[in-house]
């Protein structure tokens, strides 16, 4: 297979964990005959930096022209605290994702057993947890008209969603949830939002075309409280976008495993892989960030293509390094702490 | 000192609590020489049985003319799962939140030493963690404009915020700052939202007026995160209606004393106390329910009256009980376990 790959490193630690991706995802493309291209693009402050805009249209071309795209991480100190800065690393994201209409983020959660004792949690309480959070992501409060009223003393920001796009998030879902363990959960606040209730009604109304899917309806504090008492009584849960941010963050807490955990964001033309830790400024240039989550999230990016060996071979390599001990120092627990670079030459050599 | 109390017993287990409650507070109202007149009145599905409305006028009549409101709990069953039901138990507690103007929900979240146990954290984790929310609760998303368009294809719901909303909740986010140990994180997405850069900025401007105050700000996914790894590095948390919904239920469950916490919603003229646990219907009428919860509840009506001692008084009772091990199944640990009515005769004999 040829493969035409985006890349944007973006800031931070971001190009040094895309780097290992890149190396990683070589190797696995040797061993099975594939032929990828990375084409390099600007992203985040790094962008505004460059050319004054985080999501400049060169790069959006090179997105739209490209088999799939893998991302590192955005943001940087100099724009942080500061959400009214004319021009921020997040809005970028934003256009990004309604640009490529990334419609659906997929954010796993699952375990490691060697990293179980990372978890905040009781080791009882996190064993065997494998959910999939399905995340709309181009619709919603995110993108609903806003602004200020009264001079300035009122603001708002509505939220909007149409049954289509509660349908293509949703068939997303059913979809996950007849490869897996065939449970469903509609995460909503029906009992106070109308948005919640388009949402509840549209998936009630799919549940006939997925008879095999148990389907359950859980409103938003709920599942804020079970994802810390019971996260392994959840398989694939789908949810509007502002919902998503905030539970997915804390569904990425409770493994231990956090920066290892990959992301996929899908529209209907393209897709994205990225891991879900930030850009961690204070540790760029100093080879200790940990690559495993951006490889990963590689894994997810060959799978996407129906290349299921390549995807396990990455993840398999990862499993064997935890378990060897080629760490970084974020997992290295005393022991000895391996550099960015010598955990990709590794799991490039054990692909 | 001369108390008349709206007695809104509720729901399912909510009479039962609020009777042991009721018997507490006269105990210490009888030591401390105080005497309370309690009105009962009806609300919740119990409301909607007997008169057609889950928060009747003759109700909000009796909340206006008392000193404060003691509530149980609502929700029965027969009305959940159903969220386009015309007459629901939560638009009563909506309309009565609305109506009674109250507008800050404090809720602490503490930990009890011999209950560390029980919590889903690690005992590291969890220890020490003495947090409160002020959730702003008659504004925001729950109140704006809702509805559909297209053929109910389009649903919508508006978040408003006004400069004045954000300051009131504020202003009683700095006081109880000042009280405790002058931290205090004010929550938002302002990254995303034009209502939270409202908050954030109004927030920012009231900083010159506590400047003992030492003000962090964070957005609500990385606090979802926070919340279960280091629940204990918080102290004072404000943020709107909708992230306090989801984030104050998370909260609730980390400190393994979810049963035992009560919560305060105050307004300018009123202010209502109630245990956070539900109507558990299947508990209903079989004495088993713990009340302690609404008994805590009850303590902080008493040091709202500024009545700081007798507050103590059945806190010191409550935490008794639990090392006398005089509690309900749900903490009994396979020991022995006391009735509802059985654990408030205790405390109110040992108050
Ligand atoms: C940076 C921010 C705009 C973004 C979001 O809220 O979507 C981030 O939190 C995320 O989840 O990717
Ligand atoms: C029942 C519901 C409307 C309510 C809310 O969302 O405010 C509840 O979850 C709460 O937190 O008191």
């Amino acid at each position: 297979m040829k493969l035409n790959i985006a890349l944007l490193a973006g800031d931070g630690i971001g190009p040094e964990v895309i780097n290992e991706a890149v190396k990683v995802s070589d190797a696995v493309a040797k061993k099975f005959n594939h032929e990828i291209t990375w084409t390099p693009a600007l992203t985040g402050a790094a962008a505004i930096d460059a050319v004054g805009e985080p999501y400049p249209d060169a790069t959006h071309d090179i997105c739209m022209a490209a088999d799939a795209v893998l991302f590192g991480a955005i943001g940087h100190p100099k724009y942080d605290n500061d959400p009214s800065a004319p021009v921020r690393p997040e809005q970028g994201l934003l256009k990004m994702r309604k640009k490529l209409g990334l419609f659906a983020n997929v954010r796993p959660t699952f375990t490691f057993p060697s990293l179980l004792d990372k978890s905040p949690l009781k080791r009882e309480r996190i064993e065997g947890t494998d959910l999939v959070f399905l995340r709309e992501l181009t619709g919603g409060i995110y993108f609903g008209e806003k602004g200020r009223r009264d001079n300035g003393d009122t603001a708002f920001d509505n939220c909007v969603y149409t049954r289509e796009e509660v349908q293509r998030l949703a068939k997303k879902g059913f979809e996950l949830a007849m490869t897996r363990s065939k449970k469903l959960c509609c995460v909503d606040k029906a009992n106070v939002l109308e948005t919640s209730r388009l949402w509840r009604e549209t998936v009630q109304a799919m549940e006939k075309d997925y008879p095999e899917v148990e389907v359950s309806y859980e409103f938003v504090d709920a599942v804020a409280m079970r994802l810390v008492q019971w996260p392994n009584s959840y398989d694939v849960l789908i949810t509007e976008n502002l919902f998503g941010d905030i539970l997915t963050d804390e569904a990425s807490v409770i493994s231990g495993s956090m920066g290892l955990m990959p992301s996929a964001s899908m529209g209907s033309k393209i897709a994205l892989f990225e891991p879900i830790h930030g850009s961690y400024p204070q540790a760029t240039g100093l080879n200790i960030a940990n690559p495993m989550a951006t490889i990963l999230s590689a894994a997810m990016m060959f799978e996407n293509f129906g290349l299921m060996e390549e995807g396990k071979a990455m993840r398999d390599a990862v499993n064997k390094a935890l378990e060897a001990g080629i760490v970084t120092e974020d997992l290295a627990n005393g022991g000895k702490a391996y550099g960015t670079k010598e955990v990709g030459d590794w799991l490039a050599a054990n692909v």
